[in-house]
């Protein structure tokens, strides 16, 4: 065997005993009267600290730094791992979910996708309503993580781009790595804390407050009721989701630079950032104009729900305050279309992301201009950088594997026997990581659990498939990547 | 004034002229009980030849050739100027057409996209009929030419990747571009004849034979009649089709190739034509296995039904033999999925076109590869030539464009109401020069005529668009191009 797959697994195994440690959080913090389902969650925290332990003792390394090829691995399998093993307390717990449906759940969690196959949320136990904020909590941290410390070394996800020099992401840098996801976790936990007190203040129950923080900060989705955050009719709330799904959907590298180099104007100065706030306002204007003149709703309520909804599509998170499907066709193909855009890069959101739009826009007009002057040189740059061939040939590549696994994705859902808006918006909402679709089944007011199986297996491996940016995923399907 | 609009404009004044002689070909060849609406006809030629000649006279110019941005204003002009002429025997005729559905009907006939808003084509006069085949059939060819002779010289369409030597095409090469135009006409014509012989001997009325070789040659697809060419129930006539179309979305050049210059094997070593034959094949074949395991159709009623739709579809003819949307979902997702595809470069077809794909296919598994080895670098081919980064960032500026305009195509469409499969797949097959796409409205059962008029001015405007391969029109949308 050419690579060691022993150091990505003991990392692996080092994951599930933290893992192990979060499944005691509903058992150890929940008073008694909440917690139905604690044999289910010790059970299963036992189980994924004994797997944990076999990993790390088998695995043992005694160099922690990882080659590229094992950060292929460790990505992929670390996210499989984690996401089977959440599965458990959803498995063993009274709510009689089948293997199928606490898998699907517990990946839409995980990845931070926030669909759900579970209805009457008002009415579950406490305890598994906190284990799917905590999963998607996890997982949202989890993916900033990623994309921060380990794409850049395995050049995936355009991070790259984003960070003041590439030579700092070598191995080399591991113990800054460290450093910086101390960082990284002490400000998502401060957003999320942040968060829950302004949910607390705007209305809500401290139960519902503190899921809720960790869905939004994570573009999670995930709600304590069928009727998400409309629940509330507060439109104080849906405001505070907004600044807070926002704040997710920031590159969180940005955080540190202000926080801690203290670079002010980092976000005015950034140009995903820009594109990523101006989108949201001119969507949120125009769906509210339309909205308010095509029914008998106020302007700047019709503003209120149009800017929560588009927010929450935009930055993959997914809450709904109504069944915006249930307007027109226009709100339709707005949200569908919405499905596949995403937030920033380096932020908890999924989807092809804005950065990507705004290099395929570049890209465009380098070409129209260069059709108007075919003799000129016209140097590309973005955000203040050059675009290197190398990076317009990963966008070009990433669209592309986004399309056709959604045609795919779509086929396989159609053959089972959804119909063409159902099939598509359901590939792309798995892949975007975003939650919600549109039509009866999977749209806002839908639930996933009527899908046959089959569709839920390939729904959830779309979810992992999108989180890990598709081609990580792929790399590991080829023969050339294990001839080493 | 930079752009010297004379010289181009004086080339429409020709085109307009010559189209006035085309419309006297149904009032001199049709017996005299086939022409109903012969003044319309006659008035149609007389305005359309005194709108030539006077551009003629007004713009009339010694020299011949044509700058870049000349040529772009050609493109563009000639295309709106001859769709708009062409739907005054339509306006005229004794129809009852408002001028939106003539000129919708014109630039779908033109643009070889197909799309109809006409009913009860069974009972309509022949010379009606005939003038919608002539208009296709002169439609395909002026694209094949456009293709060869004018996007090689502006760098739109990638044609320079087909092209034995890209010195070849520059201005100075004007008369090898006669030469060339005019084996391209004889050529397409002997297609044709065979085209229309052939239907003739599988057992099509003379006339149907013509009409149908003039639109299936040219990847159109209007027809005689409303059940396209399902109403003959006559399998070899749908194997002629499969036949003919397929030779209408092979590139013209390798015709050329292979019967002028006699390089043998020309079409066999072709990576585009490969693909084009192969995607056919394998896509019928699960079709057909499809249908054949889902209903009682036999095996190989179900291969042929299969294989004629959806060479119908990815040559963007658009002729259908029955309503395969009404198979089942799979089928839709299918089919709507290869309204995008289009057949090759340098064809009549329209569409993304199979080499877009190859390259990005090629892209991507450079990308996977960069990923597994970052140090090594590797050369891309295709087809047996290198692929050059302009070639790269154009297939990404093309595929880019082609999204976002049907995005918002179809966010127009379905504000004016129509259902999100029906806005999206309108839009696409509009701007990919399909003809059907799936749904109740716009389906291969349905008819345009009933789309509000708004809807049809803009799909027109998306057809007119995806024959002129985006770019093309967009860059005269820009105010650096009317800089110089």
């Amino acid at each position: 065997m050419i690579i060691d797959l022993r150091p990505p697994l003991a990392i692996v195994g080092d994951l599930l005993l933290m893992l192990a440690v979060v499944m005691l959080v509903p058992v150890v913090f929940l008073p008694a009267a909440y917690r139905l389902d604690s044999p289910a969650f010790l059970w299963s925290a036992l189980i994924c600290a004994s797997a944990g332990l076999l990993l790390r003792v088998t695995c043992r390394q005694n160099h922690l730094s990882l080659n590229p090829p094992q950060i292929f691995v460790l990505t992929v399998s670390s996210w499989l791992a984690v996401g089977t093993f959440c599965a458990l307390p959803l498995l063993f717990s009274g709510l009689g979910l089948s293997a199928t449906d606490a898998f699907f759940e517990s990946i839409s969690g995980i990845t931070t996708t926030g669909s759900t196959v579970l209805s009457g949320l008002d009415q579950l136990p406490e305890d598994i309503l906190l284990w799917r904020s905590l999963l998607q909590w996890a997982g949202g941290i989890g993916i900033v993580g990623m994309a921060v410390a380990l794409f850049p070394s395995i050049g995936v996800g355009g991070m790259r781009l984003f960070l003041s020099e590439s030579s700092e992401w070598t191995e080399k840098a591991m113990p800054r790595t460290r450093q910086l996801s101390k960082y990284l976790v002490i400000i998502y936990t401060f957003i999320t804390v942040l968060c829950g007190v302004s949910y607390y203040f705007a209305g809500m129950t401290a139960f519902d407050a503190v899921n809720h923080a960790m869905t939004t900060v994570s573009s999670g989705g995930f709600s304590t009721s069928d009727s998400s955050l409309g629940r509330y009719g507060n439109p104080l709330i849906l405001w505070v989701s907004v600044v807070f799904m926002i704040l997710g959907g920031l590159p969180f590298m940005l955080y540190v630079r202000a926080l801690v180099n203290g670079e002010r104007k980092v976000f005015a100065r950034d140009a995903q950032v820009k594109g990523f706030l101006w989108l949201l306002l001119l969507v949120s204007i125009v769906l509210g104009l339309w909205r308010s003149a095509y029914s008998d709703v106020g302007l700047w309520q019709s503003f209120t729900v149009a800017a929560f909804n588009v927010t929450s599509i935009v930055t993959t998170t997914g809450y709904a305050s109504t069944d915006y499907t249930a307007w027109g066709s226009f709100a339709v193909v707005l949200f569908f279309a919405l499905t596949f855009v995403g937030a920033c890069s380096g932020s908890t959101s999924g989807g092809i992301k804005i950065f990507r739009f705004q290099l395929s826009g570049i890209l465009l007009w380098e070409q129209i201009r260069h059709l108007i002057h075919p003799a000129a040189v016209l140097p590309r740059r973005y955000n203040g950088r050059r675009i290197s061939d190398e990076l317009a040939a990963s966008t070009i590549a990433f669209s592309f594997v986004f399309f056709v696994t959604m045609g795919l994705l779509a086929g396989v859902l159609a053959w089972s026997g959804l119909d063409l808006a159902t099939s598509l918006s359901a590939a792309v909402t798995a892949l975007a990581n975003v939650g919600p679709g549109v039509g009866d089944v999977v749209g806002p007011a839908g639930n996933f659990s009527s899908l046959p199986d089959i569709d839920k297996w390939l729904l959830a491996l779309g979810m992992i498939l999108g989180r890990l940016e598709l081609l990580t995923f792929l790399v590991l399907l080829t023969p050339e990547f294990w001839r080493g």
